[in-house]
């Protein structure tokens, strides 16, 4: 089978990585560049995308930022899977917010703020503290902003409105903040016939808005019950095929959905060494019409994002249960470069591989590693 | 780092598969086509093998039988491992004999044979019953003839005259017949500073001289360390940097070695899932000077060869612990199409899920697997 994935970045490469072994064939569609390339060797394949589209038997995407023509055009082909309305729910957090709504799944109270009648509203409706994202664009931390008390909102409203100048098709969606204990996620599968499968919650640390580190969450029944719940009604209520994220806000054993990703997730790349059926080939499952397997944990198991550096000491390859996955990217500060996947047969030795891991790393280059370390 | 394999089939493709996380770009050289391609996609590179040679950081084989030119050229480039001695020793029987006498290491007494004298020089001295196997190429059971009794000798010698007739390089090995109780495998690794790394042994079983299954092997901790010491003597004298493969005859609790390959090798497929760095990143990792990393077992393991055949049941991906590995070649009687790996928490777990599986394959495309289903 021949899939074209929209984006050819690590996590299209990962999906050729974990398909190849199935005798599936990637290509991914470059959108900076408008080429077409081989997922993993990014050498340029030599039709284009229209040609691509004709030639694939299956069409998906690893990010939601993709112009809307291509998408209409993906999805008119009829082989588009999660397919564009997903996609779009992805890249807009507007529509992600009615999709929740529409599915009966609890978020943030929210508004939507396009001018400082809206903003004010927003904050006399919802109250103090309040978050602001941009409704398109800017995971990773990038267009939010925080207003805690009221003598702040004035300047904060310039800031907005600049930022809302400066691009029409944005809008602001306005949340109420939530004190929540930790962040969690759930990563799972849905196919075609309406199976449901998913992994463990993961439980994920931030560092400066970017995902820093990942790990099986210690989660009692209760909460991963509530999380399948909630996975299934918003899978099904999107007759979703695919993988799906889902970010969640634990407010001491309960859950309020923060934000999904119709994609595979970073916070998912543990279960390359971790689980039985790793989410990249999950989701080749689902799309392909292929049993989805089992997503059940082998063992504990943790990732550490590299950011922004194309090297770590050589000496981590010789820690027992790691393996190191590069992205092939050239180096720019922040930037996703790799991860680290860490397993071990129980948490104490992960505790003290996580440790000697933790002491060949440089503290700036991976800041608050210790902090993780401490709540395994 | 730039590799360049000798050989471009499924052994190339899953190094390229492992060594891609760790950066390492992977190109392959088709002796049969000359040229040099992309790993996995099999997609043509602009350059030729001299070129290859020239960018390269490091160059290794997927398989003995190069041309000997080839195999000079890349020598005198300086950066092949393990080099051209340990490759002609794995594609000449005769002087992989040689190697095991000189490394003092106990194989089945042998003799040479070129002509008929020294045919039934060999009968005299070794006694019967007599495996003959041809010096070059042959493996999988392809270029052996046994000789059970005097009166088959005429017509035998025969047969193995037209057979040296038809190809003046080739030679005899005239070999003692071991009634071995079972064959197994050992397969690691040594680095250039002469660490050893070695997976736990491996039981292996034939169907009409092709391997068909292999599975982590019941074995002693006296045995796996006589296992070792062999492995490290060999490895040593040859000054070997790489992975190694060395097939043993088990004659109750006593090893004998049958033959060695200089490469990974089709019973450490079983690592792929098993084992914590497998078998195809452990070579890189070796060749390229990065740590051996762990070569433990993670869990109860086994691998199923696919010979001939260019599909399974779709529902075999519905077993628990199961991953497909495809080849992407095309479907010859007989041909290495792709294996499986089948992996459990426990042994008992691991026979229910291998039951499960055994009642998914055709018995004439798979057979026998009952047999080892029994010995788990």
């Amino acid at each position: 089978m021949k899939i074209l994935v929209l984006g050819a970045g690590q996590l299209a490469r990962m999906m050729a990585l974990a398909g190849t072994p199935l005798n599936l064939q990637i290509s991914a569609y470059d959108v900076n560049t408008d080429t077409v390339v081989d997922a993993i060797s990014q050498q340029k394949v030599a039709h284009g995308l229209t040609a691509a589209i004709a030639n694939a038997d299956v069409i998906t995407a690893e990010f939601e930022h993709i112009p809307l023509p291509i998408l209409d055009q993906c999805q008119q082909s009829g082989k588009f899977l999660p397919g564009a309305a997903a996609i779009k729910a992805g890249g807009d957090r507007r529509i992600e917010k009615q999709l929740l709504d529409a599915a009966n799944v609890q978020s943030a109270a929210y508004a939507i703020v396009n001018t400082e009648t809206e903003f004010q509203q927003a904050i006399a409706e919802l109250g103090l503290p309040l978050v602001f994202k941009s409704a398109l664009a800017g995971y990773d931390g990038k267009g939010q902003w925080r207003l805690k008390t009221a003598d702040q909102a004035a300047a904060l409203w310039q800031d907005i409105a600049d930022f809302l100048a400066a691009d029409t098709k944005q809008a602001i969606v306005a949340e109420k903040f939530i004190p929540f204990q930790r962040e969690v996620s759930l990563i799972g599968a849905r196919d075609a016939k309406g199976n449901i499968s998913v992994y463990p919650l993961t439980e994920n640390h931030h560092v400066n808005g970017v995902l820093s580190t990942s790990v099986i969450a210690q989660a009692s029944v209760e909460l991963q019950l509530q999380a399948e719940q909630i996975f299934t009604k918003l899978a099904n209520s999107l007759e979703y095929v695919g993988v799906l994220a889902i970010e969640f806000f634990d407010l001491k054993q309960q859950l309020l959905v923060n934000e999904i990703a119709p994609r595979v997730h970073n916070s998912g790349h543990w279960t390359q060494q971790g689980a039985e059926v790793c989410q990249f080939q999950l989701h080749l499952r689902a799309i392909c019409g292929l049993p989805l397997g089992s997503t059940h944990e082998i063992r504990p198991t943790l990732m550490v994002n590299i950011l922004g550096e194309d090297t770590v000491p050589t000496e981590v390859l010789a820690i027992a249960g790691l393996q190191l996955h590069w992205y092939g990217k050239t180096k720019r500060p922040g930037r996703k470069m790799g991860h680290i996947n860490l397993s071990a047969a129980n948490n104490t030795e992960l505790k003290q591989q996580f440790n000697q891991l933790i002491s060949l790393l440089s503290p700036t280059a991976f800041p608050q590693l210790d902090v993780m370390l401490k709540q395994l």
